[in-house]
C-alpha cells in the first residue's frame, strides 16, 4: 500500500494475523457494534452463499428508499463507499476533480485512478477546517468534472451547513460538475437531518450522496455503501462501470436486517457517542492536546510534531490515527474513534501518562 | 441490466425475491456445494465483521500461493473475478483488446468500460469451438493490449491445450500484450494440471491467470476470485484500480477453510460431475440435441432457433442459460450446469416431455 494513501484500520501483521491485543482507535466504527438482527441475517444468508446474489440488490433498494426517504431519487449498492468512489471516477471519466484538502485520501485515488488532475481546495486550520463561501468561486472558474465533500469531513471532523452544501451544489451545476457529498459519518451527529444534502437531490440530479452500513451499523468487514443520485442515467453508469455482483448476499441480508430498527438504533448510538466524545474531547484538552470541535464518532486533535505520540500510545497497545499522510497535513496531526466507555478509558489513562512529552517540550 | 450482457443465475423476482420453486441451471456451481469447513469458517466471521478486513488478504494470499503452487509468482484477491477483469482492464487502459466469441461477456464489458475497442476471434461452430494457431497471427497483427482466453471456454466448454496457450502467450509478449487467461472453470476438468498455464508464468510475465472460489467451493454469494501473475508492478496496479477492503473478512476466512482440504474437494467434485456431465450429455443427444464436448461442469447444446425453449423449461421450474446474448451466436444456443443426480433427472425428464417440439419440426 502506498504511504500516502495508508488507511487506519490495519491491524494485521505481515502474516495476516489480527494483533488481538490492540485495542484500535484508529477505525471510525460504531461503540454499539453490529446490531443483533444483522448478526443473525449474516449468519442465515451462509447457507446461501452457494446462490448468485441479486446483483440489482432489489429488496434492499427498496427498504433502503424507504428508510432513507429519498422521494424518487436512486439508490445504487456496491462493495463499501470507497468501492462507488472508483466506480464513480470511472464512469464520469474527469479530466479534472476538486478535493477538500485535508480530507478522506480515496476521493484523490478514485479520480487519479481514472486519469484527473487533482485540484485542492484548502481547509484552514485557523477556521477549524470549515468549507468557506469561495470554494463555489474555485468550482466556477476551475469547472472540475466531480467535486467531492465530506460532511462531516474525515479526519477534521467539521460539519457543512446546509445552506454551504447548496450554494456549491448550485455551484457545480452551473458549470456541470458532478458534486459527491460523503455522509457516511452523518447519522453519528446530532439531528444529521439539518445538514444532510439528500433535499437537494429533488433539485439537483448532479448530486451524489454517499453512504455505508461500514461505520453506523459497525459492519466494514462486510463491505456494503450506497450512493443516493436522482440521475437514472448516472446510476445506470455507476452499475456499468464495474461487475455486476458487487454486494454478497450475506451484506445484502444483514442490510436488510439492520435497517429493520435502524432509526432507534441510530438513536441510541447518537446519544452514546455524544457522552463519550465529550468525555475524551476534555480529556485531551486537559492533557494540553490542541482538540478540534467534533460531531461525529471521531475527534480531530493535535500535538508537537517532533512528538512520536502513535508509537508511545502503541507501546501501551493503543493504536490511533496518525493524520500525517493526508493532503493539507502534516506531522502532529492525529484522529481518534469514539469507542466504548471502558475502551475510551484507556485511551484517555495512556494518553494522560505520555502527556509528559508535550508538556515538558 | 443490459440485455446483451445479462448472465445466469438471475433467479429474483423485481421486488429482488427468490423464486425457490426453480431448479436452476443457468448458474454453473458445484452440485456438492460450498465445503463444509468453509460455511463453518463464514458464520464465525460474522461475530468480527465489525473490525475491517485485511485489505491485503494476507493469510489467505499465503494460503492460496502454496495451495496453486505458483511458485514467485504473486496472488491478487478481490470481490469476484469480474471484479478482477475490471481492476486489469482499469489498469491497463486498453486502446484495444481481443475477446474470442462466443465467450464470458465480461471481458467486453470491462475493456469496453475501459474504453477499448473491441477485435473478436470468432471461435467456430465447425470446429467445436476451438481456438486455432491463427488467433496468434491476429494478436501479431492487431498487437492489442489485452487478450482473453477462457480455458475451458464459457459457454461452448472447449478445451484450449497448453502448447496452444504457450504460442498465445509467446505472441502476446512479442507486441507488449497483457494475456489474461481465464481458469475460473478448469478445476472441474479431469487432469486441470495438464491445461493450466500457470506454468508459463514462470517464463511470460504478461500473463495473468484468473481463477474464483465461486464455481468449484460454489460461494458465489460470498464473492471472492483471485489473480495470478508474475508481473509485480501489474499485480500493484490491479491492486490501486480499486478500493482497498474489497474483499469481505467472511469470504477470506472460508477461502482459507475452504482450501485447507481443498485438493480432496477438488478431487470428488470432479468424479461427480464427470459421471452426471455425461449423464446429461447422453440424455440430451438421445432426445435430438446438438450436445457439444463438454469437460466441465456444464454442457453447450444447440436446438432449433425457432423453439422458445427456455420458455418451456421454464413452465416446468427448470432454468437453463440461453446463450443467444453471447457475441458470435444467436437464437438456439443453450447452455446447462451439471448440478446434482435428482436435479439432473429433473432436467432430462423436463427435456424428453418437450421434445416432441424440434423432433415435429
Amino acid at each position: 500500500m502506498h504511504y500516502e494513501y495508508a488507511h487506519g484500520g490495519d491491524i494485521y501483521g505481515q502474516n495476516g494475523e489480527k494483533n488481538a491485543a490492540i485495542v484500535d482507535f484508529s477505525a471510525n466504527i460504531n461503540p454499539l457494534g453490529m446490531p443483533g438482527e444483522a448478526i443473525e441475517a449474516a449468519k442465515n444468508a451462509v447457507i446461501q452463499a452457494n446462490i448468485y446474489p441479486d446483483s440489482d440488490c432489489r429488496a434492499l433498494c427498496a427498504k433502503l428508499g424507504g428508510f432513507e426517504n429519498i422521494g424518487k431519487a436512486g439508490i445504487f449498492c456496491s462493495n463499501g463507499a470507497s468501492d462507488i468512489l472508483f466506480r464513480l471516477a470511472y464512469a464520469a471519466k474527469p479530466k479534472k476533480i476538486l478535493v477538500t484538502a485535508p480530507s478522506f485520501a480515496d476521493y484523490e485515488r478514485a479520480g487519479k485512478a481514472a486519469g484527473a488532475e487533482v485540484i485542492y481546495y484548502a481547509l484552514k486550520k485557523e477556521n477549524n477546517f470549515q468549507i468557506e463561501e469561495d470554494i463555489a468561486d474555485l468550482v466556477v472558474s476551475e469547472a472540475p468534472d466531480i467535486v467531492f465533500i465530506c460532511n462531516p469531513n474525515n479526519p477534521t471532523g467539521n460539519l457543512t451547513e446546509f445552506c454551504a452544501a447548496e450554494k456549491i451544489a448550485a455551484a457545480c451545476s452551473s458549470v456541470g460538475s458532478i458534486l459527491l457529498v460523503d455522509e457516511c459519518f452523518l447519522d453519528f451527529v446530532e439531528d444529521p437531518g439539518a445538514y444532510s444534502a439528500k433535499p437537494l437531490t429533488g433539485r439537483y440530479s448532479n448530486i451524489v450522496i454517499l453512504k455505508a452500513f461500514t461505520k453506523i451499523f459497525a459492519m466494514p468487514g462486510l463491505r456494503l455503501g450506497y450512493a443516493i443520485c436522482a440521475d437514472a442515467g448516472l446510476v445506470g453508469r455507476l452499475r456499468f462501470a464495474g461487475p455486476d455482483w458487487a454486494v454478497s448476499n450475506l451484506a445484502q441480508m444483514a442490510g436488510i436486517a439492520a435497517l429493520r430498527h435502524g432509526g432507534a438504533y441510530m438513536e441510541a448510538t447518537r446519544e452514546y457517542v455524544k457522552k463519550e466524545r465529550e468525555y475524551i474531547s476534555r480529556e485531551l484538552a486537559r492533557a494540553g492536546l490542541t482538540v478540534y470541535p467534533a460531531y461525529a464518532n471521531f475527534i480531530f486533535f493535535s500535538c508537537p510534531g517532533d512528538i512520536d505520540l502513535c508509537g508511545e500510545l502503541l507501546k501501551k497497545g493503543i493504536m490511533i490515527r496518525n493524520c500525517e499522510n493526508f493532503s493539507g497535513l502534516g506531522p502532529g496531526h492525529y484522529r481518534t474513534a469514539v469507542l466504548s466507555h471502558e475502551k475510551n478509558e484507556l485511551l484517555v489513562r495512556a494518553i494522560r501518562e505520555v502527556k509528559t512529552l508535550w508538556q515538558n517540550r
